[in-house]
């Protein structure tokens, strides 16, 4: 498969991806967009130009702020109209063909600016990397007992703040609050001295379900829409004073970072492979068939005001022990409703090496170790002015399908 | 103050409350509503007759299926408007004498259906009882030192699943999931055999804030549109197992009900009282002037399957240790942004007296001191069937503002 459409050998948005996401056009307009290499569709064009007409949908579904009424068509619909554009996008294809259109919708990168692709109703947060969890058990509790009891039978998730999930590019202040130091008994205010990232994966869903269905662990990929990368941005600090016994608050709801286009899960099907072997096996519930590990490369680079990016962390998605049919099969046993647009984070994602741990709070052995940079500088934690760089792709057999980026500049505390 | 309509002298719903809703009228439209008494008020056919030309405001801002965007008119305009309302519905107003825009605006409240008043698209509970805080600790912790050491510093709370709250009336299905009895190593999976409610109230907030910015306590009510009742369901088998490191989750998201009448701020005003002492003395962005509690009677009961009401506890809003100003300072110190309609829930609300325990878990402590029902039935949990009601409402001087009811029945869980 060859597009019309040029684009470099490393480009993450190959014909093989088709990714989805929304867009501001230099004349201010806003809409549904897609991409190949550096070349952004604009999909509202598309449609009214008539190369969605055999779909015979009422309104133009592109013509919106969010992703979310096309996402809500369900695959049945959107599976076809994604492989009906990748074959728009062909060589040889009606589009290649027609100047005008192409001159209408298409659009360099560097000329549009990525918005929110999809409005987020509800945000989970699992913690489904084992080694992530390991660590963070030996730092905090005991090193030769460190995973949980519960961890190896439940895809442990707690609920995140949805309002403060922004895209790419948005910068975070850091945040003030509470924390109390190891050597005091009483707490402290004031801005956070431990910040940090998580390197995350996140799903998003495609339907509304209603209270008291569940969604079996074999049906659950038919409700996954796709993929972006997620920077679960943390302050450690802040998140050990507060976490007892409800869980993590203010420590990460002042701000979750996420990639602008959407990687559906069937541009990543040639990449799945087989996850960690579980043990002991989990309830039936959570028992699935098949390959449901994602074999994508991840990567987290920081870079100093002014200066070059520092590889930090190099993982990947297959790393984690409960897989995303796993954690939604969870999410429903209980009867909860899902909403079309929610977010699934996948928690921080590591791996065995020291250099695949997913959050400064393993790199730095919790500030024991610090990273030494290029410029000679050395980080325990982020600081103000820290870019952190997310990147994440898949290839095989020449076919590359990736994420692009999520970055986001740390900010001074604003008083 | 007198209406011109009547109503019983025990009506939650007297001339001084005039909530806001959203009801179902019998030709199936929908819109924002006001009562007294018994009589539902349809607003929008108020303001269609000309009844708030005044306000200027250019769209009917009631023809909506919630009020989210009256809310978010801000209570410059909000609470005039519930002012002028209060006025047209006190003897001797115009609309007193307009026979013709009452018959098209005037419902019994037999005959409408209450809908959820509001979208939500943020949910937090906190956890600001100190009864309710202490009691946990001494059943589950250690009961000489049942407080955590961040409890009387931070007024702890946790994101929680807004996709499921539900209005009152709505039938929630007892969740099934994993627990583990104490004396097994292994977890099991079936239906939840600790069934729970918790007495709580929520506020609803009127405002989007920027992220990085905070809210000061001194102008956190500012923000706060009004308050409902608030069931948190919870299944405490399911919470216990899952809870750890990082909080609630599966045993609580499985539904919540609220009230459907959204009572102001405003309307409970005159029933400001003072709160708890806080000791040791909290951090500035918590110190609050004047009283921010309020003397609001709640009670619950619970009634098994055709039989009747058994009323097991009488709490009070005004035992919170933590108020909502306090809690509204506390979710923005980090720079955590608002929206409009977001809901924050009180946590279970119990007094020091056994009577007054806001939940089955305090009220049974534990299972181990079952309640006797009035047919001789026990209970030290919910069982199917039986409906859970909650009722709230502050009384002064002969002037009584109330939240009627939000009731829930438990059915059986479905497989």
């Amino acid at each position: 498969m060859k597009s019309f459409i040029p684009y470099d050998s490393d480009s993450d948005f190959s014909i093989y991806n088709i990714p989805f996401g929304v867009a501001v056009f230099e004349d201010d307009t806003i809409g549904c967009v897609s991409r190949i290499g550096d070349t952004v569709i604009d999909l509202t064009v598309l449609f009214e130009n008539g190369y969605f007409n055999q779909f015979e949908l009422e309104e133009n579904i592109f013509n919106a702020f969010t992703l979310n009424e096309f996402i809500e068509l369900g695959k049945s619909v959107t599976v076809p109209m994604r492989e009906h554009l990748q074959s728009l996008l062909t060589e040889g294809s009606e589009l290649s063909k027609d100047e005008e259109t192409q001159k209408e919708a298409f659009h360099h990168i560097s000329k549009v600016s990525m918005q929110m692709p999809v409005h987020v109703p509800n945000y989970t947060d699992f913690y489904s990397s084992i080694e992530h969890a390991t660590n963070v058990g030996k730092m905090f509790r005991d090193p030769n007992n460190a995973l949980l009891p519960n961890w190896r039978h439940i895809p442990v998730g707690y609920h995140g703040r949805a309002s403060s999930i922004v895209i790419s590019g948005t910068p975070i202040y850091r945040p003030i609050g509470q924390s109390k130091p190891k050597d005091s008994v009483t707490p402290e205010f004031g801005p956070s001295k431990r910040m940090d990232f998580e390197l995350e994966v996140a799903f998003i869903t495609n339907s509304f379900t209603v209270m008291g269905e569940r969604v079996p662990v074999d049906q659950a990929e038919d409700h996954i829409f796709g993929l972006v990368l997620f920077n679960d941005w943390s302050a450690r600090d802040i998140q050990s004073w507060e976490y007892v016994p409800l869980g993590p608050f203010l420590g990460k709801n002042f701000g979750s970072s996420i990639s602008p286009w959407v990687v559906t899960l069937e541009a990543l099907d040639p990449f799945r492979t087989e996850g960690p072997e579980q043990d002991p096996p989990v309830f039936p519930y959570l028992n699935f068939n098949g390959k449901k590990n994602f074999d994508v490369n991840l990567q987290v680079y920081l870079q100093p005001e002014n200066g070059e990016e520092n590889l930090i962390c190099n993982s990947n998605f297959k790393y984690m022990y409960w897989n995303m049919a796993q954690q939604l099969a969870h999410h429903t046993v209980n009867g909860c409703n899902l909403e079309v647009g929610d977010m699934y984070a996948s928690g921080t994602i590591s791996g065995k090496s020291e250099d695949s741990f997913g959050s400064m709070l393993e790199l730095s052995w919790s500030g024991t170790k610090p990273l030494k940079l290029k410029d000679g500088s050395e980080r325990k934690f982020i600081e103000d002015n820290d870019t952190v760089i997310m990147r994440g792709w898949a290839e095989r057999e020449g076919k590359r399908v990736g994420f692009g980026e999520v970055t986001g500049k740390l900010l001074p505390a604003k008083f």
